[in-house]
């Protein structure tokens, strides 16, 4: 059974796990401020281009979107966030356990519009109502689109028009920059968002992520969050080991590369199958649309999600590939797709 | 420069390293079901003698904390800790974060004793103050000191006599079960309270706490609760691989067994010179006062807490050792304090 | 000017103020525990056939929201609401600030159905998601509408077969129990929900609702969340004068009834002159729809609100009559509406 | 049987119940933005002295505390209150509720020294812990003791110095200002403090406290605030109409004048009679210690609060006087204590 399930179904690349053993017994302060931290903070400011960002690493998205979110709002202000969005759909009420409210918009292909910014900001009037503050989006998006730098551009200045916050989740970061379809950079991302993560967990990394606040006006007092959430690792050392690995040289970036070329591969065949497809993706998640007795079959070898029935005889599935994909494993399955198609 | 200040300084264990190593590549299933924390638990569960509790592994002890308190309170339920309790002094409001006030009693020697659960009761009369609900200690405590069997044993009945929930953070429990003072038993423990956790992070884990629920009304639904506050990992293999290699023999024991002898060790010379010590300590932390001038010179060499000033001349430092600290570098400070003193 | 903007512009019925100047200067205990409030609770029991239920008495409507619904859930348990639902509308966020998500179904006329119930339970399968654990409706909606008996049951129904509690916000219950179209009674209402309010302030009080708990399980320690939560009053008093006062013959009713005479009225006369509504409604709330032309010149003379526009020469507006609508100022308007029309 | 329980055992001074009659048909907006509110509050800022405050009407005491509390803090910061604090020690944790833990401090009489406020400061040192923001008094104070202007505006500075806020409990400011000790005045207070509040649940109304907003930076969007906790009354105009009669000449005075001389006859017989004091009182509370059996006789003709047994023989009790306590009751008290000592 192979697993095309989720791209957490491994351990971490093995230059990650290299990089614990070696610095194992070296002794550190705790709570993210040993050297490490602060290395691997250095290294991704670099990249950004940019020294006047604050770096926080924490060990995971969910946590990473709560933390940030519930300190950037004071307790009457609202997150605008499409219908898909992580922490609408699939954080258990995360963002609700810490006070507030989630204002969702339709959204095109995952993607937050100005449109949606701007009905949200319309409908929400004065006091009897949430005051709409922060907008959040994904990148790439729960449903495998990415934004291209008109339309963050463009989302934006409608967030700054309206004086909302424009937050990035990041957890697939990596996939969308790496995206044969993508124009943006971690710079230009900085200079168009208030803060926004850069996702390790599923790209190679153990654990963690890292966010980057960018806003001034928003990094007082932020370890006070992050400890109070329970978030603050003794061995934070553990988050910034993997950190300055994956940004020593390119491998974040290469990780991600293979996540979306082997994608890419399966898409192609798809597509030469004549398959449908919920969109045509250009990051490391594919949503087709495929005959459940095709599906039980594939079930045999490879493990996967259903995403949703479509009809009697179709579901969506999603596949997904990471930095550990086996192309071997992904030959397999097209020889599969196209004896069984 | 040698760090006693703290017990996790380090990375992990080597063969908790080998075990990540070993099993890297093996693909698993998300989110804490995968067959590494399930033969975790499992390892526990027999080493408690117990089927019927259950156990969730969540990455920190503040988290842990967090969690297990507000999945286990209504909203008018209050926590009673002794003054030194880590939820009270050293969570940044982590309780209240989720709503909780914390009602706090002396203790004795950061211990909590039946008289601080019935003050605590006696003086909580109506609904226009908090309901004191659950009591919280720690085992060993912040101070360094442990629980006897007899004295958990009249804590707990006490807290069942006024129906309270009694639930022990054992984020140093190894130190305190291979205490020579010691004379509970994991076993002796869940049979004792309601829920209690097994403490990783500090005992040769790189991140990692073991949450046992023994009482089978705080069991329903607490995986929400874990996601909910962001706790879930999407490696959750990371703990269970760990905790698995921990409990696959007496691995666990055997760190916190170190830890405690190395501290004993510097005890010993402590009392020899006829230092004076906050308690006596049983377990891997020490609270020693020693003459500044002392303090300035150790500190060349060493690295650890200041824990308060007791005179114009004196402080209280905090020393504190771990599965990593090696006998020459204790050996080299007891020989150093002999030159001091 | 003459505003049929909403049924709280005025004070409170006379009766009421009598009552109040009555008992002025007779000294009872605080916070509820009155007389007063002990004999208003036993009316309301009478006329609802039972004793096995908790009468809480509480200033407003959002605050009677949001201490029942955090009291009666866990933290990761979420309320299902139609989309025009007062909490997810128009609370500011209140019941998010507790910690609780909401989640909108569409319904129809602005009540929930067994179907939205169903899909909110289907589309919520894991610990990933929030619980669905409370339905939340209104009667009278928020549109005007109320529920039948027929309707109500099916919903309770629904509601038991998936563990959900049922809780009727009953700001406007008098208008809905009064209404021409309606075949409920308090006590039908009693056994079909867990807990429902009786609103006083869109009725007739100067503020207050009446809290009824009717399941067992919901009613342990329901003072201290009142307390908790600010909505404890001192001189509780002045709920239980005010609500033996509407109970202790029929002036609840009588009031209520009054409002919808005043309403049907209007209606009758709009829908002689062709013009739309929103829905046909049974209570003290109408949304016509009229020529923006003529509302211009409405608003010369009255007051109201202007719900959304419709067209480019159109808008939607809420007319409210309340216990205290003057029938000379109705028919006015009926004129004014024939003249323009 | 005759009350000295409290300050809230009867309704409200007539000329407030003669206002609401009088205005009761009057049409008026809803949610505080009524004429009476309006007018309400300019006649305190007159009485200020200031205009550049605002000014909120709200329900409760409890209420306006914890409004205002969650409204001023980020989740990371906490309160500094005196043990005997009535967010401490009588709200149900509603502080807590709302996320933000509160650090007590012994204190003096009950009031807030500022080395209470440097001690709260200087042992919050770091990220682990709660950060102090605001310093919670209470005048006159839960004992029964007031500031001084020398003591208000040492803890201001204090509270300045340290970038701490400082808000005033000011549900018996009433008696505080009127007291024969007291030096202080409306627009000294507004100058010390950065909110504070005008209690008149206590002091005459049926409901209602006055939140006067000092610092420009709290004022933002306070109404959603007040809206998201449940504390907009639909029917605003009932706090308004109260306010205005009590502020439109001295009525709020003259009613504390009144309390304050039945409390003071109270204490000088009882100093009369050598009966010892918890402090001598300048309020409209005293906390005298009596005797058992004098107790028990008392009992059966007044209707008192046992505050805590001193010894096997004696208890202290708490009597208050209030604007409505008969001068007649309080000569029989009187007369009854000096025939039982």
């Amino acid at each position: 059974m192979y697993s095309f399930r989720d791209d957490y179904s491994e351990g971490a690349h093995p230059r990650i796990l290299s990089a614990l053993v070696e610095t194992n017994l070296e002794q550190a302060v705790g709570y993210g401020e040993d050297r490490f931290c602060l290395q691997a903070a250095e290294l991704i400011k670099k990249r950004l281009g940019r020294e006047d960002v604050d770096i926080h690493f924490i060990p995971g998205g969910t946590q990473t979107n709560l933390i940030a979110i519930s300190a950037f709002l004071r307790p009457h202000e609202a997150v605008i966030a499409p219908l898909t969005g992580h922490v609408e759909v699939h954080e258990a009420g995360a963002i609700e356990a810490t006070g507030h409210k989630i204002i969702t918009s339709p959204g095109s292909e995952g993607k937050l519009t100005p449109a949606d910014v701007e009905r949200a900001v319309e409908t929400h009037t004065d006091e009897h109502m949430v005051k709409p503050r922060l907008a959040y989006i994904s990148n790439a998006t729960e449903v495998g689109s990415i934004y291209t730098e008109a339309e963050l551009r463009a989302l934006s200045q409608a967030c700054r028009e309206h004086k909302l916050l424009l937050f990035m989740d990041g957890a697939r970061l990596g996939s969308a920059l790496t995206s044969s379809k993508n124009d943006l950079t971690l710079g230009k991302i900085a200079a168009l968002v208030d803060a926004f993560y850069i996702g390790g967990t599923k790209n190679g990394a153990l654990i963690g992520e890292a966010l980057v606040i960018c806003t001034d006006s928003l990094k007082e007092d932020f370890r006070f969050h992050i400890k109070q959430k329970g978030a603050m690792l003794a061995k934070g050392r553990l988050l910034g080991i993997q950190f300055r690995e994956l940004f020593r040289d390119n491998l974040f970036f290469e990780l991600a590369q293979h996540a979306n070329a082997m994608a890419a591969k399966i898409q192609d065949a798809l597509f030469q199958l004549g398959c449908e497809l919920l969109l045509f993706s250009s990051s490391n998640m594919l949503f087709p649309i495929l005959p459940n007795r095709v599906l039980d079959q594939l079930a045999e070898k490879y493990s996967f999600t259903v995403s949703q029935p479509m009809d009697a005889d179709h579901s969506m599935i999603r596949l997904v590939t990471s930095w550990a994909t086996r192309e071997s494993a992904v030959d397999e399955l097209i020889q599969d797709l196209r004896s069984l198609l």
